[in-house]
């Protein structure tokens, strides 16, 4: 018992057997739903993008109208107010007006490049999304089908092995019996040959007992038939012993086979192209935003540069050209002289010329006065204007910290808090500027003033002096 | 009469300068007419822009909005999916699902992006224009106003002309008034002294006439009065025709300083600021629209990043290790003795030593023969893979062609007739794919089959090896 009892039982090792494999076919069945799942997982992927790339291209196309209209409204009151005001033809020459008309160039620009977007996505992605799709559902079929075999051959394997390891187990079996036949022929032999020995002893005797030596020759025979029985049924077993342990090698070999190699050729066949494709999908994708960025771009240089080109004295002598009628000098006044009057210059012969001499002096000392007197108003005037021109160009027009998306989206704080737009800034800085302003126009009149009066009496100082120094 | 149609009449000359003079007044008004006509174009151009920028906003905010619920759409459904799928909770380890997050955390910043813009163009962009607006108005009157007071300075000074000019007239026509009277007297001396020859003559004779002596005196009385009368109007004339040079000169400069200076100083003043202001606006369009992308390209480019890292090796192995109890090779199946059979390896004693050798060598030479098939069957396969690889990954996704701005609308191809994305070729390209596809899949097979057998053979052909070496 003790020894039945270290050994499994024939039904035990069956069943062990019975249960690894049982356990490599769940394993097999699980690895197909997890390759589905994947499949599946894959499918929704891509229907989602599908979905998104629709609705994305929805909202660029509306996007695109929008920004359509938006110019076009714009351009026909252009159009309109060009026909009808002959002076407005030429506005896009002054550089405001060439701003403006570049930001409706950049929103129609803007509106065809999100109309292009919704296109490609349309007829580019979502085409490539849903052929990705039938690429997943037929690799996946394909890929089974290779798998189905795969498990088909695993389990042939097995129960190839099931099979020699029954083979091996019956011949052994028989071999133990055909031993343990032949250890009962060995034994009857040996009480035969024991009683041989009494025989031996008491051969002299007994000569002649032809029935005792014919049951020795009866063991004899059957030992030998018992031993050829044995031997047959040894090499029988060993062959089967051989054959298992050889197949037991190759089942191990195949299964490992499958589980490190097979397996992942499996998943390989599934994946083949769609990391790729999907790839190019979203390269596509990429390619259409950058495109549309760099597009963009262009257009906002453009812009810029026109922003640079804004020019107040270019603009003011392009509206002097436009109404130069209105701007050009007229001829000067004439001197009139009366009926026939042949003196047409200052005269300077006594008794005026010591008046006048007088009269240029006083012109003179006057004229020096008022000179550095507004030459200290010029002065005020031009610091004023630089202060004023201090405040007009201060540099308040970067909003990228409006931007930071590192922060969290709480954090971020509207453009109009920041520091330049809030409304107590706004009114601080305008107070400011319109105190430096009032003082510039009332300095700029005080100068004007000062500097008509010098320009007047510098013509005839200017006269005198030519008329005197004659 | 041939001496008067040479010179001007008086009021010939006054006619003439009234015109002038008028003419003068009327280009001021024109003037004014023109600067308001510009302060209008600024202001409607200003209003253009607000109403512009209010729309534009409108539409960012729009666009933003329905990013944000196309993003949230998607984000709401992934969320639920986590809870309640167990194991779509890693679902964000596999590349492709990566690239999915990145392009809904892409939309999400896209729609931050574009909501910021609706609030600078809102709060800031919008803000200045109407602070532009106000200051056109406000420096358009106050440059009115100055040069209502340039007017009338100008006025003033032909006005003065005009006086000084009529002094002139007046003076010069006493003057010639005079001289003639004083030729007159000089006229009758000259008949009296031509008498007096007579008289000299007679003398003799008529010694003594009294009445002709008094005659004589009150002639040379009178002619002394007019020749003082004379000098006093000549002197009046000089003085007046000299103030009237002067006066002529200055009333020439001041125009003149006028229409070359004050007249620009003045636009000038109307300008005041409104280049710089309205650069500033635009500088601040411009900042945002170039921060918005700035901020899109920073997000394409971790998109970018993460289809680069698009990796099908990489996602086989993390779905594997997340299923790895389906996937983990099971235990070897072990050698079962039977029966307490001692003996656990291939045995090679005789008789079955010469059979197992015959087998040994049969088997080396079936599995060098089947080697070299699966090899060609191997070689097939690599190169009909590497064919597929071309397919997969042809660089059929840049779609720059359809943002060419250069090229007038009307010849913008849709992006769906482009080369690789017209149907026909994408018929020919996936049909030629899934044939290609389809012969893989069979030498696949073939290959698997193959390897199959060879593993098998190959551990039995190892254990007799090692079996029959001892």
């Amino acid at each position: 018992m003790s020894s039945q009892a270290k050994f499994k039982k024939d039904k035990e090792i069956i069943a062990e057997y019975e249960t690894q494999v049982k356990e490599i076919r769940t394993q097999l069945v699980e690895q197909f739903k997890c390759l589905e799942q994947q499949s599946e997982s894959r499918l929704q992927l891509l229907q989602d993008l599908q979905e998104f790339f629709r609705r994305k291209a929805e909202i660029e196309l509306e996007y695109s109208r929008n920004l359509e209209k938006l110019a076009e409204r714009f351009s026909s009151k252009i159009r309109s107010s060009r026909e009808h005001h002959q002076f407005k033809k030429d506005q896009h020459l002054l550089s405001p007006v060439n701003c403006w008309y570049l930001v409706l160039t950049q929103t129609r620009r803007e509106s065809r490049d999100h109309a292009t977007l919704n296109d490609i996505f349309m007829n580019n992605v979502i085409v490539r999304l849903s052929q990705i799709s039938e690429d997943v559902i037929r690799l996946f079929k394909k890929s089974k089908e290779i798998g189905l075999q795969m498990h088909e051959e695993l389990l042939k394997v097995t129960n190839e092995l099931y099979t020699v390891m029954k083979t091996y187990h019956m011949y052994h079996a028989e071999s133990i019996s055909a031993e343990s036949k032949l250890k009962e022929a060995e034994k009857q032999e040996e009480k035969q040959f024991n009683k041989a020995g009494d025989i031996s002893v008491n051969l002299l005797r007994h000569e002649d007992r032809p029935q005792r030596r014919s049951s020795v020759k009866k063991i004899e025979k059957m030992k030998e038939k018992r031993q050829a029985k044995y031997s047959e049924n040894k090499l029988k077993c060993t062959k089967a012993r051989n054959d298992y342990l050889l197949n037991l090698a190759a089942t191990n070999a195949a299964v490992s086979k499958y589980y490190i190699h097979d397996v992942s050729d499996l998943i390989d066949c599934c994946d083949l192209g769609f990391h790729a494709s999907l790839a190019r999908t979203f390269r596509t994708y990429l390619s259409a935003e950058y495109n549309l960025e760099t597009s963009r771009h262009e257009g906002l240089d453009i812009i810029e540069n026109a922003v640079d080109n804004l020019d107040a004295r270019s603009d003011k002598h392009t509206v002097m050209d436009m109404c130069n009628q209105v701007f050009c000098p007229p001829l000067k006044f004439d001197y009139q002289p009366h009926m026939g009057d042949e003196v047409c210059q200052v005269s300077a012969q006594q008794p005026v010329q010591t008046e006048l001499l007088m009269r240029y002096h006083q012109l003179q000392s006057r004229l020096a006065t008022l000179k550095i007197e507004n030459e200290e108003v010029r002065k005020t005037l031009d610091a004023t204007m630089q202060t004023l021109q201090d405040m007009l160009t201060v540099e308040d027009f970067d909003v990228s910290d409006a931007f930071q998306h590192s922060r969290s989206t709480e954090s971020i704080k509207s453009a109009a808090s920041e520091t330049y737009m809030s409304k107590i800034n706004i009114a601080k800085r305008r107070a400011n500027q319109q105190e430096t302003e009032m003082f510039y126009f009332t300095k700029f009149k005080e100068y004007l003033n000062g500097s008509n009066l010098i320009t007047k009496l510098q013509a005839k100082h200017d006269l005198l002096k030519q008329t005197l120094g004659e």
